[in-house]
């Protein structure tokens, strides 16, 4: 069998680097007999040589010499996070020709076309399945395995504080003030927890998901986004009521738009789903993403979305696949955008509603609120109202047939000047048939 | 772009043929800006040229010359099913240095190894991801993503007549006979049910499954094999009043043996899954594959498992990777036997174990039965025993912790031999942590 030794630079030693060193290390042999590699690392590339570290790497393979360690390297795993200085350190890894793996879904959300182009440049290979949905392959998946289908729509659940929070709420019944709260104490929760509870992580995600799935360009802009922090404890019992989970959703889907133009529509929001749903059951720190395809029709990819050694799984993955093209040839699919296809508005999407309003105590008021619907070309799946008691809020629960969502907007602001009605409470998508 | 024309034989133009040239001819601009590669039908192989077929195919293809067919391509992909002569064919292309891709898991459980290494020596790749599992990714899965982690068990619903049929017992409350008949009149089984309904379909899928988790050579005679014939109607009723279901389970581990030898435990049979268990919610036609890997966790792949359109979009994947490796150059990961552990004997499997049995009605009758498990080395979990009433049987319903098979196996035959026993009704295993 062809072996060839592979110089190994490892940008960053922390949670997911050292679990990476530490599996390659462990494994070497494995490694080697399904790559066709011996697999070397040659430098870890650290801000602070004497910081602890999770897993005991050898010290004399520690630098704080980037240029040295990207230079010295024939694969640059790159495990910084966050822009600077990895942008400048993988393209210096792709210009030398090295394979570069990474992890690192801002990058990719910010620069990714110009990274991509530049290892095509220099026919060489850029891997990064450890960026979505930590062990979840589903890069792979969209990439190889979707590669002789049309995917339709994608629905995943690609950020686990998020998915934390709403399950403790829906789990204890409480308050998203709570939960976030728990959630930080318990580190599933950074202290600036913007990033994941106004649904940008999984906006990041899922325009990476959502270039693979339609062989277009879609950044992180192009996706609406919508996070969980309006999600009170009554929204969760009522769903619960009505056997459904609350969940945020990455949604990205292939549609033609009111003047015809087949585009893409993606978006990040909170929804219900039926507890019969796949998604429905996953829960804490996995992630799932769910393939509607024209052939295969419905795909399910489910595992962990984070953590040290899930990560790492994800990153070895693409070590075995890129030292093996090294030795044996070939190449990873370069990125794949010929479709071109274009964003289209979000308020073009078609979903299901359910809308909770407070309205006065008095005779007509349904058919009222059934009247603005009915004007604006909504149609109702069910309506729900409590019985009045004195004393007692009247609340009215609509679920609506599926709808435009610019129509679902024109509902929700005339019920809002509607005299009859004292407060839009809630309004959430419902995934699922109908 | 590189762009080179690949001739393609498709032998076989039944319900999968069909649907792979109508999927070929619908999206070769999709196809070709995705490999690389014009996709050209050359010909397409059939028994009878005047048979009605799903899909209008080009008439001038067709031919019953399976050399000439075969010779003519670069790409081959064998969907006649069965040993010859798709056996001959499959060899035949590959001499030729030819790709090939088939969904033919008899030919690969039963020559598998041969083809393998026939691919190497020619230097040309053999592609299967549509002999198991239909549309789910599951060879893609094993391959390439968990290339770089350790599998430690695989646990996969993969026959969908067995899952239709038991689905039926389950919300019907039919009887095994009646279950059977039914899935017969709807197609859901054939008139010889024996291949499906003794396991030996999802053992042929369990060996190659278990060949690339464990990168070793699993035959289908490796695979310990119970089908579900003897389930009962009073299975599937006590299954769900325990909260749990009944599924047809193909499971492949590595595991250490009593005399510390480490190899790979391989069996199907049906067993208890608790409703929670991400399994227990796979029915009917769909298919799942749990894989449970030392880094990265529990991973579940799920979708269709089988029909024309979804198999037919694991041939197109193999197509396009095999496509573009021509045309770009690359290969497929080659055959990965190293690891070589051996087969253990399924008496050393350690799992839960759920027993009834039907007993005298008299005092004593708990206390010799729990004795006879404990002088056997099984711990119990759990005894439930009926009240007794006139007239009626009296039942025990035992539940064990995790057993040595073999030890289990003991208990049964004590039981059998013990006088208070009138009979052993049933003995399932349960899957799931304790």
């Amino acid at each position: 069998m062809t072996t060839k030794t592979q110089n190994i630079a490892v940008l960053g030693a922390g949670t997911v680097g050292s679990q990476v060193i530490r599996l390659i290390n462990e494994h070497r042999d494995d490694l080697q007999a399904r790559s066709g590699a011996v697999l070397n690392i040659s430098a870890v590339l650290v801000r602070n040589l004497d910081a602890k570290r999770d897993y005991d790497v050898d010290q004399t393979l520690l630098t704080t010499d980037a240029e040295g360690a990207i230079d010295g390297a024939d694969i640059v795993i790159e495990l910084i996070g966050g822009i600077e200085p990895a942008y400048s350190y993988v393209k210096r890894a792709l210009n030398n020709g090295s394979t570069v793996i990474t992890g690192n879904k801002a990058l990719l959300a910010q620069h990714g076309p110009e990274l991509y182009e530049l290892a095509a440049e220099n026919d060489t290979d850029l891997y990064y399945e450890a960026a979505v949905a930590g062990a979840v392959p589903i890069v792979y998946g969209l990439r190889e395995s979707l590669a002789g289908d049309r995917v339709n729509r994608m629905i995943g659940i690609v950020n686990g504080t998020t998915n934390f929070i709403l399950d403790q709420m829906a789990t204890t019944g409480a308050s998203y003030d709570d939960a976030l709260k728990e959630a930080q104490e318990l580190g599933f929760a950074e202290a600036d927890p913007t990033a994941d509870v106004e649904g940008l992580d999984a906006a990041a995600k899922c325009a990476i998901m959502a270039s693979l799935a339609f062989h277009s360009r879609v950044s992180m802009e192009d996706v609406a986004v919508e996070g969980i922090t309006k999600i009170t404890a009554q929204d969760m019992e009522e769903a619960a009521e009505n056997g459904m989970v609350i969940k945020l959703l990455a949604i990205a889907e292939r549609r033609v738009d009111d003047e015809g133009v087949e585009g893409i529509g993606a978006q990040v929001y909170p929804a219900l789903v039926p507890t019969t749903h796949p998604l429905a059951t996953v829960s804490g720190a996995f992630n799932a993403v769910v393939l509607e395809n024209e052939s295969a029709g419905r795909l399910m990819f489910y595992g962990q979305g984070a953590g040290g050694a899930p990560t790492a799984s994800a990153v070895l993955s693409d070590l075995v696949a890129g030292a093996s093209h090294r030795v044996h040839g070939g190449h990873a699919p370069r990125e794949s955008r010929y479709a071109e296809l274009p964003i289209l508005d979000p308020g073009s999407a078609q979903t299901r509603y359910q809308v909770r309003i407070k309205v006065e105590e008095r005779a007509g008021v349904l058919e009222e609120v059934a009247g603005i619907f009915a004007r604006h070309g909504v149609s109702l799946l069910t309506v729900q109202q409590n019985v009045p008691e004195p004393g007692k809020d009247v609340h009215i629960v609509l679920a609506t047939h599926t709808t435009r969502d610019s129509d679902l907007q024109a509902v929700i602001d005339a019920l809002g000047k509607s005299k009859v009605v004292q407060a839009v409470e809630s309004s959430l998508r419902v995934e699922g048939d109908n």
